[in-house]
């Protein structure tokens, strides 16, 4: 066990050593709430007068050395946290390293009420449900028990392990403001970077960019909610046989919107996702996901925006499930994002 | 602001760039329950039949090129994440960076149901109770809102911000057992290592090493809870002033203490801790604290074993808080850890 772990991590730990030139963690953004009253030092069990610091980002950061001008700064989906973007469930290198490899800085963002950014302004109760067949299924690796055919994840028992320890719950409530204050407020640590967020993540990405400019192009892997419109361009909901409910987009200011029409913006989604409505709920789950998505990005490039959906099957990218990123073909996902890069001059 | 916390950073992060060999993460240990049934595809939101996966410890390492044979395996305390190990509140290397820098591989864990190995089998109400102050006072800055005279913390108000967000709640019951077989699974992972705990850490971090023999050494800052001792000689209950109780010793096997007596221990306490009895309860929860440390350390060496307890204001070592690795003075800190462990040939 011990053996086949590490020879399976080292084989694909950086092709080549990195040299890096600074690293290091803080967290961004939040808030603090305090107790009425004053406090008691002889009282400490009393809360009256005491503070709570919470609802921040905890952000773990690389910068290699003679690296390009812009970070990538992470954002997870529903459910995980920056351990997403790291080593892959069946041990290969993650976007983290692939791009550092690439000579990328990277800043990995647990969201506040998430991981190492735990500590919440508002109460929770944590279930130990039982959903690993759930999010199997949705996370589009199979209809559980059957994988799909030709999905680009490891059949090794230990890789689908790996994959279910990779969940960690909210420990408040799930909030896109709250969200993408904080993500705005990383940027104003990292300074001008690029976005790139995954699944619920979305959403909050898509408000973070509009409120920091620094935020200079969003890559979005398959946004799961948070589709937002111009007032009055909202479309109708899309229906679903998901479990998760109908989609519905939601309203912005056209001002805001307009924010996200300046800068470049690019969204992936995998494999396994059909065209038309069909009864296998994971799969139309994401059907009216990449219809919401195709519509989101239509109405950014009707106000004068640059926005892209890439759905790679369509380009001969077949077999990923909802995490392109870090499926087995994520050297080849990497690869297409760096030629975005490049093509919008952001590789400086 | 930016600029600010940029050259904070900036300066301090690593003396030179380090080369990164390989770096990743995994988790380690847990378990899996179900629920009873069987799970039908159509209807995901029914629990039966379905699994969670959960109590494993979440652990990110980097592997310097060319570096010491033994990698540092590091244990946060109570409230805390693998955070507490990298940049300091005040924005300088933590022991991550600088150990990183002396050539040392490291291994960061979030203990079981905390941070990103959040994921519990047992559920749990996270309250957002608000005790800064508390946790101030108790983690020894000083008696809120006065930082003791000569204290090691910084007076910078953004320090603090940042010491208060690094804590993050528990997500499932503390529980040792299962922290320590966690732990004991990390370095199934890692190979042989030192086991570095801090404060609540200490207690899973004995039982981890007598799980483990490739728990090669173990350096326990403030250990604060967890003293074992073997059967027949437990000492009488240490009573204090503090509002968390009187401290008991936990009785174990002798089979398993003598174990102990077989790796070198250190353990380091930091200052204003007194030694005599205070109704300062905060320094006086560190008094019982530390005498139950040197009662344990007394032990280990009776059953020929090799433990030594480091108050650090006694080698001239002043104003360190309960956290000495990442106070202000942690450089110097460090070369005391970098000493013993020549001292005791683990540095080859």
């Amino acid at each position: 066990m011990v053996l086949t772990f590490a020879a399976a991590t080292s084989v694909q730990a950086f092709e080549k050593p990195v040299l890096i030139a600074e690293q290091g963690s803080f967290a961004a953004g939040g808030t603090v709430v305090r107790s009425d009253g004053s406090f008691n030092y002889r009282v400490p069990s009393d809360q009256s007068g005491q503070s709570l610091h919470g609802d921040h980002a905890y952000v773990f950061y690389q910068k290699p050395a003679k690296g390009h001008k812009y970070p990538l700064v992470f954002l997870h989906g529903a459910g995980q946290s920056a351990k997403t973007w790291e080593t892959t469930p069946d041990g290969r290198d993650g976007f983290q390293n692939i791009f550092l490899g690439k000579g990328y800085s990277t800043y990995l963002i647990d969201q506040p009420r998430r991981g190492r950014a735990g500590q919440s302004t508002a109460a929770e109760n944590i279930s130990a449900a039982t959903y690993d067949q759930l999010w199997f299924s949705n996370f589009r690796l199979g209809n559980w028990p059957d994988f799909f055919e030709g999905v680009q994840f490891s059949k090794n028992q230990e890789a689908l392990n790996q994959f279910f320890r990779q969940m960690t719950p909210n420990t408040g409530a799930f909030d896109e403001n709250i969200i993408s204050a904080a993500v705005a407020a990383v940027f104003d640590k990292s300074g001008p970077g690029i976005l790139v967020t995954h699944s619920q993540g979305g959403g909050p990405g898509w408000l973070a960019a509009i409120k920091n400019p620094e935020i200079r192009a969003v890559v979005a892997y398959e946004p799961g909610s948070g589709f937002i419109f111009p007032a009055g361009e909202v479309p109708e909901p899309l229906e679903t046989t998901s479990p998760f409910g109908a989609l519905a987009g939601r309203e912005i200011a056209l001002e805001d919107f307009q924010k996200l029409t300046k800068i470049p913006i690019v969204i992936y989604y995998g494999d396994n996702i059909p065209a038309v409505p069909t009864a296998e709920w994971n799969k139309d789950n994401w059907r009216v996901r990449l219809q919401m998505a195709r519509l989101f990005a239509d109405a950014v490039n009707r106000h004068g925006g640059d926005a892209a959906v890439v759905h790679l099957p369509e380009i001969g990218i077949k077999g990923n499930t909802h995490f392109p990123f870090s499926d087995m073909n994520n050297q080849e996902i990497a690869v297409l994002l760096e030629k975005w890069l490049h093509e919008k001059k952001l590789d400086i």
